[in-house]
């Protein structure tokens, strides 16, 4: 099927939320209550049957926002070839976040978010077209078509184009043999966070854990920061079950400031913790600078990305050698061709990819891109967050195997599919869920999710 | 009137823009065509006839978004008394952009946008209720009062409460004095943008700024960025119209990269320019420390803020030593109580605040800003950014002596209020205008205001 014979015809935008507040997935310091939620949008084409799918992630409250701002960008591809689309996917990002729009967050926020939804969409489609699940259509990229689909502006400073390709030709030499392992499910080892969400009980967490560590899980990452009695008791349980080898991670959510964070893990350094992620406000580079050097003599690592919104601030945490752990998020990111720039300068840099996962659909998307960082660019293993719920929901969800590795996915596209079951019940706000009683209290109540009392 | 007293009861969000790229205004290298926009709220409350009236601006397309995100969050004011929202407004802050939709982007972007139209709301009708301008309110403040309506989070490295308050003990003991100039109309120089815009012709230029020497206006800012050629003739005659007294301002609005930005500008040393304004990524807080530290040696300093969303990214910038002028914008912060937040920082750090005022509506509050950062913070004169359109929509339009500074406001409240007639015209998608044949078109063009051609 040649690319240029699809043409973009139509859209559909969708809000999707799934009540995962009610199982007390999704909860953290900043966050009480999340529903897990999709501004899904569906690009129809010129041959029957092929449509390219995105979405982007929102936590319940907000996710008409992004269904508005996904409608205000998609017409832009409306009458477009795919093949002129992905001639040069770091125009078609560029030229996509660009106009009046612009103005109000330019690669930032809710724009970034929706420019995410739309460049997945034709990620997505451009994979289906080619009949390869998204992470074979780039690992079987040549260097050079690897590097046009980036938008390097704002990178050259720390990564030029010529010096992207004199790295990936350096992977090229041995690529053929971690493609077989990606091929043998053998290339992204998996970590659990699903024991570790606040809103579950001890015993909850206890059972949760030592189910993981029969299922082959060696990391493991718990919420943290509710106090430090609390968090060295429940902290403390967690090293008995998962045993002298198992690897902590702790996440706080952004609720401290820089020197508090310091001050405060330095108190929990005999636990063994390899990182804390998010220690304070995700936009402080400097910040991290700080606490991870502090740190280090602790024997502790820093961690952040889920909130980092662009290129050029993961670039300037990488110069300030802020983080031992480049937490990307694949929604927060415009897409595929955003995230390869980090990719590239991460592994420049010499620090590891650890996508976060904690959100439905996440780990359906990063299972691709942890897979590309390895068979392509790092040639490092890293190891990808597996969160075990609403897999189920997917046209082709993500699974780990008896190893604690994640399967390597065969079907064509970017596993954006939602089956289409899903939308009766949950679509937002006609979706029966959302109809009923339940719903529409969760629904009408302006708060939800928030902290302390909020009527005085 | 006690404020415990004044119950908020309902409000409306509607989305206003004037066609204001028909006339070339807000146009520059990143976005050929700009409508300024407001999402515009409004609180009615118990007490008949007091509204507390507060917007954020967009350029056009995406208006609509931002209007859907004030609607997100307006609701939670709702059966409040300003009483209780005003007791402490860091923590009226906080908790307005917690739970759900904090997480789609924590204090940037779109989220960011609808927060600072939803306080300025508050701060408006706060600034009503008490008879007072706004920036005479908080004139008024005792340290303590200031101090309590910042949230402090993520800033205490390098500003606490107790040190805010020294520094505004410090001023108060001279207070009187600047409170007298402020009453006078000399408290805020002005300079001059509206010669500036890229869309004007050479002689329209010249005219304008001739016209601007002759109002008093000393300090002058263009556009630049298309090509060295053009900006050397362009800034050459510029030069030769403001004398060698007048001072020069340079803006690129983001085009370069780190190194491009360096080398570009130091062809320009010759000319005598102040500052470049945006070199670069807003969100590259190492990039312009980079740049400004390049400069230093050939006179030229670096400035940023337009598209600086919160105070932690300020306080980087200050951290890193990264610009000669702080250019916030009173709608891209999360309204007065975070601005305050950055004049003390700025203070601190004896960097002047030069607020951005590019688009309609700006001078509005910036002059109540740059007056307090004058009267109460700094102690310092600055300057305020003076463009001449839009300013006959508003109740309280800002204006400027015969001796080139701005005219102190005296009207109570934020300024905030555009008079109800041009809804009739410019609401969007009903008034009149975008009925219209030609504001049909404008606003059914998905690309409009972006570079190039999109369509193949």
């Amino acid at each position: 099927m040649h690319l240029n014979s699809i043409v973009i015809t139509s859209f559909t935008v969708r809000d999707i939320r799934w009540p995962t507040s009610l199982d007390n997935i999704g909860t953290d310091p900043m966050n009480l209550a999340g529903e897990n939620s999709f501004g899904y949008l569906q690009y129809t084409t010129s041959v029957d049957g092929l449509v390219g799918t995105g979405w982007s992630f929102a936590n319940g409250q907000g996710n008409d926002v992004l269904c508005t701002a996904i409608k205000s960008l998609a017409p832009r591809l409306i009458g477009r070839t795919l093949g002129s689309l992905i001639e040069n996917m770091g125009v078609t990002q560029r030229k996509l976040q660009s106009g009046q729009i612009r103005f109000m967050s330019p690669e930032r926020g809710v724009l970034q978010l929706a420019t995410c939804a739309v460049l997945n969409a034709v990620w997505d489609l451009w994979a289906k077209a080619e009949k390869k699940p998204l992470w074979r259509l780039v690992a079987d990229f040549t260097p050079e078509e690897f590097v046009r689909v980036i938008d390097f502006r704002y990178l050259s400073d720390v990564l030029t184009p010529e010096q992207a390709l004199e790295m990936l030709r350096e992977q090229e030499k041995t690529k053929q043999d971690r493609l077989k392992e990606a091929l043998a499910n053998d290339a992204v080892p998996a970590y659990n966070t699903s024991a570790g969400w606040l809103g579950h009980s001890d015993d909850k967490v206890r059972e949760l854990l030592a189910d993981a560590v029969k299922q082959g899980f060696r990391h493991f990452k718990l919420k943290a920061g509710l106090g430090l009695e609390t968090d060295r008791k429940r902290l403390g349980f967690v090293r008995e079950v998962v045993g002298k080898e198992g690897i902590l991670m702790v996440d706080v959510n952004q609720i401290w400031d820089v020197d508090e964070a310091i001050e405060y893990m330095k108190q929990l350094s005999d636990i063994g913790i390899w990182f804390i992620e998010e220690p304070t406000s995700p936009d402080d580079i400097l910040g991290h600078a700080k606490i991870r050097a502090a740190l280090k003599p602790y024997g502790m690592g820093v961690a952040t990305g889920e909130h980092v919104n662009n290129r050029v601030m993961f670039k300037q945490l990488l110069q300030a050698e802020a983080i031992d752990a480049v937490q990307l998020d694949a929604l927060r990111l415009a897409s595929v061709n955003e995230i390869l720039a980090v990719l590239l300068m991460s592994a420049k840099f010499g620090v590891p990819v650890v996508p976060h996962s904690g959100g439905a659909g996440m780990v359906e998307l990063c299972s691709h891109i942890s897979t590309i960082d390895y068979v392509v660019v790092s040639g490092k293993k890293s190891i990808l967050e597996y969160t075990d719920h609403l897999h189920e929901v997917f046209e082709a969800p993500a699974t780990v195997t008896k190893n604690g590795t994640h399967v390597t996915p065969t079907v064509p596209g970017y596993s954006c599919d939602v089956k289409e079951a899903q939308f009766a019940e949950f679509e937002c706000p006609n979706g029966t869920f959302w109809k009923s009683e339940m719903g529409q209290k969760m629904l009408n109540d302006p708060w939800r999710g928030t902290l302390g009392e909020q009527t005085s």
